[in-house]
């Protein structure tokens, strides 16, 4: 990776973190969730989203400061779907990142509550920032709670869960996967277009953008869990076999998955050029996203 | 209970019901997970908050119909939450009035994500009514997300969690059903001004009926667990003392209790009367929970 773009990299990651710890200590919160929460906050999460949100933002005429209450929403979600889906009942994971889950740092319960309250409370750092308006704070809930809800990231996580140990046919992992992480990358990228102002028509390429961007993160994540480095990945490498997971490489072969990414990663970039933000960080990111080893 | 009154709670309960249905009904949802929301929804509960929300906002020279998408935001709250403390890792219930509880008719993971979606969902009930200005729908996620957060009702469960198998002195209980019981129904009522568009000071009146309405639900709630009938509870009596929790008759005796709870009941009386609510439907649904049998 560029190393310009590693330091935009790590300087985001540190603004994101201080704009989410100081959102959370504005509330008045007993100890222990405190410490759980702030736990899972601190986990060394790589701020993906907020960061596609910004290079959106920015790349399209918007200030970058704009983002941060949406950003900081959208990061609350995605740690508490991290939170709950490494609990027992659902993926059972003891590590993340190499550090315990927060289930097994605190226990089930707290865990579970931890994450009800980032849930919640997303809604309430948007709904609460003097930055928006209140025509943009209902833009951005109804955003964020359709990629998230019943209709989004938890209706993937159900359908994910139902696909366990049985195989799928191409369409169907497909659509877990747009469910589970495409949408709230499109979330990301769409509300960093709107926050920036632009039309209607630039927001529905953005989304597509996004869900190309969804497909070509899981597919990477798939082939790493074929051939990647453990150490530096931080999680088991060969858990998806072991687990007889339905991935791409199981479907398409290795190569073949290569080929059926570097497609999406090509429809990818297109999108951005339609948008005028070919050649931007945008679009490296989009590239090192696709090659990334970890 | 006077007649007229039971037939109004019935038809409160039916109109809810079906706002709720029509609403989870404009939602693309995959087939276990809807069912795994009706059925928590459909599980016959009594509706008291919406209820009280209407009765105040009625009562206040409010239009009734203007509740609803604040009412099916609270109750789909009420229910994600009972939804969650069933959970094994929490209460561990098997039954909730009368039926299986939701893990145990579908599975941990189900429960887990039905709750997380009505909870996400809550907020999108309210961000895409054409019922309330953008204003008040913030206004109102405000309040929602305060009352159930990690401030409000996540953490009261915590507390309580934390407060099981030892003696905690009265101002502890009191905090504790406060954030777990008191802020939803305080929630209620608030908003229900808040909809008849009364003053900031009425409101504060009405937030302080809802603080003591939530006190005095819960006293009565552990007395019946020492006092009442098992068949029209539908739970177990008793339970509370097999699992050594604090509870007011445990601190001051049953009849402490019941004075104790007498006094709650006056000075609630008292605010309905400061904002012009004495006598009415209001008055009379009071003095019904603090007297309740079920």
């Amino acid at each position: 990776m560029d190393q310009s773009l590693h330091v935009f990299l790590k300087k985001e990651q540190d603004d994101l973190n201080q704009a989410l710890i100081r959102y959370i200590n504005t509330l008045d919160i007993p100890k222990r969730l405190k410490d759980s929460v702030l736990y899972s906050i601190n986990a060394g999460g790589k701020r993906l989203r907020p960061l596609l949100m910004k290079l959106t933002c920015i790349g399209l005429g918007g200030k970058e400061e704009r983002i941060y209450p949406a950003a900081v929403a959208l990061e609350m979600i995605h740690t508490y779907s991290l939170i709950h889906d490494d609990l027992p009942a659902m993926d059972d994971d003891v590590y993340r990142r190499g550090q315990l889950t927060n289930h097994m740092k605190f226990d089930e319960a707290t865990a579970i509550l931890a994450g009800d309250g980032l849930l919640t409370n997303s809604f309430h750092a948007i709904s609460t920032t003097d930055l928006y308006s209140a025509e943009e704070k209902i833009e951005i809930i109804t955003k964020l709670s359709t990629a998230s809800g019943l209709e989004g990231m938890v209706a993937g996580q159900l359908l994910d869960m139902e696909a366990e140990n049985k195989q799928i046919p191409l369409e169907e992992l497909e659509k877990i996967h747009h469910l589970k992480t495409g949408r709230l990358i499109s979330f990301a990228v769409e509300i960093g277009g709107y926050l920036a102002g632009v039309s209607v028509e630039k927001m529905k390429i953005l989304k597509r953008y996004g869900d190309y961007l969804g497909v070509i993160f899981q597919i990477q994540d798939d082939i790493l869990d074929v051939e990647g480095d453990q150490a530096i990945i931080g999680k088991s490498v060969g858990s998806d076999i072991e687990n007889d997971k339905s991935t791409y490489p199981h479907l398409l072969g290795v190569d073949g998955a290569k080929n059926y990414k570097d497609n999406y990663l090509k429809e990818a970039i297109k999108c951005l050029a339609d948008v005028g933000l070919q050649g931007t960080d945008l679009e490296n990111i989009t590239q090192y996203l696709s090659d990334r080893n970890q």
